[in-house]
C-alpha cells in the first residue's frame, strides 16, 4: 500500500500530483489545501483523469491537515511561488512561516520522507528537518540538471537519451553545472558546446517562462515526478537532488548526484572533478552564510 | 512519422499537448498561440518533461500558422474558455469566428483529422467543417462519460473499470446518460444508483470546478489525450464523442457511441433503447435551431 | 481487485500469464497446470520479474483446480498444442474432453468471463460454453487481424498504426480478411497491396513459425493479453474475436468485429458488405457441419 | 535513434528482445543466430506483437553477422545454455570459443556496448573483452538481485518496492548476498529474515526452475531488458551487473552495485561493510584463477 500526501495544490501542486497519479503506482493520495473547495475540486478533477485511464487510486481532498495521515511520501508544495523579477529566497520569510508550521504537525500522522518543493526549495527543506528532526530532501537540482540535458540535446541534434550530467549546488541562480560529469554518449562534452551559452540558459529560462507562462509547471512537476516514482519504487536512480549535509552548525541542503530510492544515497561526489567540487563547497558555504542570517529574522524558529 | 498540431496553448491546449507528448507515441509536435512567447516558452517547458521521460519527440512553439504543416491530426482549442456562470454557448459568436478563420487556414497546410476543443464545441466542430469541407470531430460528451463512470465508481465503492456507458447528446448541459449503456461489471446499472444524483453530477460538477480552479484542465485534457491515442493509434475504441451527422440542411455534431480509430464510425446506436434514442433526436434538433439561428448572427459566415 | 486465471501454463499459456502480469493491471493471479512442478515454479520465474518491474501482484501457481477462485476472468490455454504439420482441428476430440471437465469445475468456483486459447480455439469455446453454461468467448482472428495489418504495414513501409481491417470467420485455415474493413489511413486498402499475397501470409505465417520456432508464443501472446486488457479495463476495443452465435441448435464461435469490454458486444458486421458478410455465413455454416460431426464422436458430450 | 542487436534468438535471447522491443523506446533491433530461418521467423512474431502494441520498431532477423550494423548496443545470448544439473561453468570452453570468434567479427562493424548473458556469464564478458578490446558488461548478478527481493518480499508479505539490496560477486553459486546493502522500507534487514534461508533460495531457485521448466527466460528476460533500458536510456539506475575490475594481469567481470547508464559507473562500494567487501575480494580471486587455468585449455586464446 503506497500512500501518498500533497500539501499544496496550486499550479505545481497540482501537476506534480497529477503526474504521480498518473503514473499508476500510488495506492492512495491525499490533496491537502489552505484554500477552501480547492482541494476537494482537484480530487474531482483527478478522479475524471483516473477513469480515463482506468486506474483505481483513491483520492481525497481536505482542507483539514488531519486527513493527511500514514502517507509513505509526503510533498510539501504550500507557499507563495515566485512572481515575475523576483529571486527565490526572497519568498524566504513567508515561506519559512509556513514550512516550520507544517513540520510541527505534519509528523504526528505520518511517518513519511518528506520532500520539499516550496522556494527556496533548499532552505525550505533544511528548516523543515531542523523543526520537525524528520529526514527531509529538496528536489533541488534535478530540474536543472534536466533542462541543462535539454538544451545540450537540442543544440547538438541529438536524442536526449544521449546526454548525461548533473547540475549541483543550490537550486536557483547559483547552480552550477557539474561539467565533470557531462558526456554525450558515453565521451565528456568537451567543447562540443559553448558551456557559457549552456550555463545561460539553465540559469535564465525559469524567469523566461514565469514571465511568458505565468510559472513554471510541466518541467518541474514532470522531473519531481521522476523523483518520487524513484523513492516510492525503490528505483536508486542518480539525480542531482538536495540531501542534508552537516555543515558547522546546521543541517543544509545541497544538490549533488545521489542515489534515490527509498534511502537517499550515497552520493557520487567520486564522479566530480577538483574544479566541481570545489563549487559545491562553496555553495555550502554561501547557502550557510544567508541561511542563518535569514533564521535570525524569523521568530518563529528562535 | 506521427505528427500533431495544437492550436491553443491556454490552460486546456497545454494540458492535453502535454498528456499527448507524454504518451511517447508523437513523433513531431507544433504548438500553435497567437501571445507573444507563450508557446516558444511552452515548447522549453515540454523540453524539459520529454527530458525527465527519455522521450525524443521534436516540438516547436511559435506564433506562425505557416509553421502548423503536415499534421495527421490537428487539435483546436483556440478561442475564449468559459467563465465562472457562463454557459458553453455564450462563446459562440466570438469563438465562431476565430474558429471559422482557423478553418480557412489550416487546411490549406494540413490533411489532418482536425479534433475540436473549443467551446461550444460540437458547434465550433460544426463550423469548423462547414467552412473547411475538412472531416471534423468534437470532444463532445467523452468528458460527461467519464465524469459519470467515475462518480458512480465513488458512489458505489467499486473500482472504476467496472462501470461502462456513455452520456451522449450535446456537450454541455443538455448531455443526457444514456442509461441503456450503463453497466456495472456485465449488468445494468439499474436502480443500483440514484439516476437523478448522478445527472445532477454531470451537468454540476463542471461549473463547480471552475468556480474553486479557475478551469477545468485535468480531467478534460486526460480524456481528450485518451481520444486522440485512440485516433493515432487505430485503437478502435468505443467512445461517446461528437461526429458529423446530416440533419435537414446542415452537418451538426451529437455525441454518441462511436468507433474512434483514423476512421471515426461506425455509431453503436444499436446499443441504445427507444428512449435514449429519442434523447439523441431531441438533442439534435435542439442544437439544429440554436446553431442555424446563431450563423446569421455572425457576418463571416454569411 | 481484479483477479485472473491461467488454466493451462505451457509456452502459450507462460507467455499470455507475462504479458498480462506485466501489463501492471492485475491485483491477483492464479496459475493452474496439471504438470507437477510447473506452475509452481512458473511463480517463481514471474516474482522474479515482477520485482524488476516492481510491481506487487499476488501470483499462486498450483496443480489443484480448487485455488482456482473468485476470478474476474479465466484464460484457458489447457490441452494439446498444435505439432508441425497439424492442422487445428485435428485437436478437437483430444482437447474438447480436457475443456469439457473444465467447464465443469470452473464455474463452481468463478463467476468469470471465460476466453478460450485452446484449439481449435473456436470450437473449443462453444464446448465450454455449452457445457458450463457460462459465457465464453474465443481469443478467434484478432491474432490473424494483426497478422494482416503487420504484413500490410511492412508491404506498404508504413507505421503499422496506420494500417486497420479485421480477419473473420473461424480461426486457421478458414479465416477470411474482410477486405471492406482494410484500411491505410483512412482509405480503403484497394489494389495498394495483392491481395492473395496477404492471404497467403496469415493462412501460412503461423505453419511456418511452428515449424522454425516449435510454436507460436510471442505473436499470439501479446495480442491474447490485449484482449485480456480490453476486457478487464472495460476499453471497449473493438476487435476480431468469436463470440457466441446462435446458429440451428447450437451456439457456434465465429469472430467479426466486435466491442470488447466486461461485456462483449455489439457486433459491428455493419462495417461489413455483401462479400464479406457471405464469407462470414458461409464459414459459421462449415463450422457448424465440422462441430456437429465431431461432437457425436465424444461419449463425455453425449 | 537506438539500434540494438541481439545476438542468440534462443529461448533466453527471444525473452530478453521481446521485453526490449515492447518497452517502446528502440527504433531498430537486429536478430542474429546461426539456426536457418529462426531468427526471421522470431522476427515475424515480433512484428504480429508490434502490430498489437502499435509500436513501428524496424526488426530484421537475420542468419549473416553482416547484417548486424550500427548497433548502440549489442546483447550476446549465444552458446549453448545449462541443462538440468549442470553447472554455468561447465560450459566454459564450449562457449567460450564461440563468444571469442564473436568477439573478432562484431566490433568491426557496431561501436556498441556489449552486455554477455551467455553462461558462464562474467568469464564469457572477460573474454569478449579481451578479444575485443570493447568495453563489455556481463548481466552478472541483477538476476540474483531480483530474485533475492522477492523472497524476501514473500516472506515478511511487504510490496517488493519496499526491499531493496544487492547480491554481488561471481554470477552463479559463488554469489553472496551484500547484506550491508538489504533494506526494508529504510532499515536494515537484520534478523526479520533468517538469513541462510534466503542464501539457499537465491543459489537453489534457478536449478529448480531449469527442472521444471527446462529453462529460466521470464525472471532473467525481464530483468536483464531493465539493464539495457537504462543504459540506452540513461537512466543511472543502480544495479549489481558484472563490470570490468583490472586484477594481477586481467580484466574480470565482478558485480557489484554501479551506476548504469551509457556510462557504467562509479560503483557503489563504499555503501558495503567490511565483511561484503571481503567477499568481493575473494569472489575475484575465485574467478581469476579459474578463469585463468581454463584460457589455457582453450586454444583460440592462447
Amino acid at each position: 500500500m503506497t500512500k501518498i500526501g500533497f500539501i499544496g495544490t496550486g499550479k505545481i501542486g497540482q501537476t506534480i500530483a497529477f503526474n504521480t497519479l498518473m503514473g499508476g503506482y500510488v495506492d492512495e493520495a491525499v490533496l491537502y489545501d489552505i484554500i477552501p473547495d480547492l482541494p476537494e475540486k482537484f480530487e474531482h478533477e483527478l478522479r475524471h483523469a483516473l477513469a480515463s485511464r482506468r486506474l483505481k487510486t483513491e483520492v481525497l481532498g481536505t482542507n483539514s491537515l488531519d486527513d493527511v495521515t500514514s502517507c509513505d511520501v509526503v510533498v510539501v508544495t504550500a507557499g507563495k511561488p515566485r512572481k515575475p523579477g523576483m529571486d527565490r529566497r526572497d519568498l524566504f520569510v513567508e515561506n519559512a512561516k509556513i514550512i516550520a508550521s507544517l513540520a510541527k504537525e505534519l509528523p504526528k500522522r505520518n511517518d513519511a520522507i518528506y520532500v520539499m518543493v516550496s522556494n527556496p526549495v533548499d532552505m525550505m527543506a533544511s528548516i523543515f528537518m531542523k523543526v520537525s528532526g524528520k529526514y527531509t530532501i529538496s528536489t533541488g537540482d534535478q530540474v536543472e540538471t534536466m533542462r541543462m540535458r535539454s538544451f545540450i540535446a537540442k543544440k547538438l541534434k541529438v536524442p536526449v537519451n544521449y546526454v548525461n550530467g548533473y547540475v549541483g549546488g543550490e537550486h536557483g541562480d547559483d547552480a552550477v553545472i557539474l561539467w565533470s560529469t557531462v558526456t554525450v554518449k558515453d565521451q565528456l562534452v568537451g567543447d562540443k558546446v559553448d558551456k557559457e551559452e549552456v550555463e545561460r540558459y539553465v540559469k535564465s529560462i525559469p524567469g523566461d517562462i514565469i514571465k511568458a507562462m505565468g510559472g513554471t509547471t510541466w518541467g518541474p512537476g514532470t522531473i519531481i515526478e521522476e523523483i518520487i516514482r524513484s523513492i516510492v519504487l525503490n528505483e536508486n536512480k542518480v539525480m542531482s537532488i538536495a540531501f542534508p549535509h552537516y555543515f558547522e552548525d546546521e543541517i543544509v541542503h545541497i544538490s549533488e548526484p545521489v542515489v534515490v530510492g527509498r534511502k537517499i544515497g550515497p552520493s557520487l561526489e567520486s564522479l566530480l572533478d577538483e574544479k566541481d567540487r570545489w563549487h559545491l563547497i562553496s555553495a555550502t558555504k554561501d547557502f550557510y552564510s544567508f541561511y542563518k542570517e535569514s533564521l535570525n529574522r524569523i521568530q518563529i524558529l528562535a
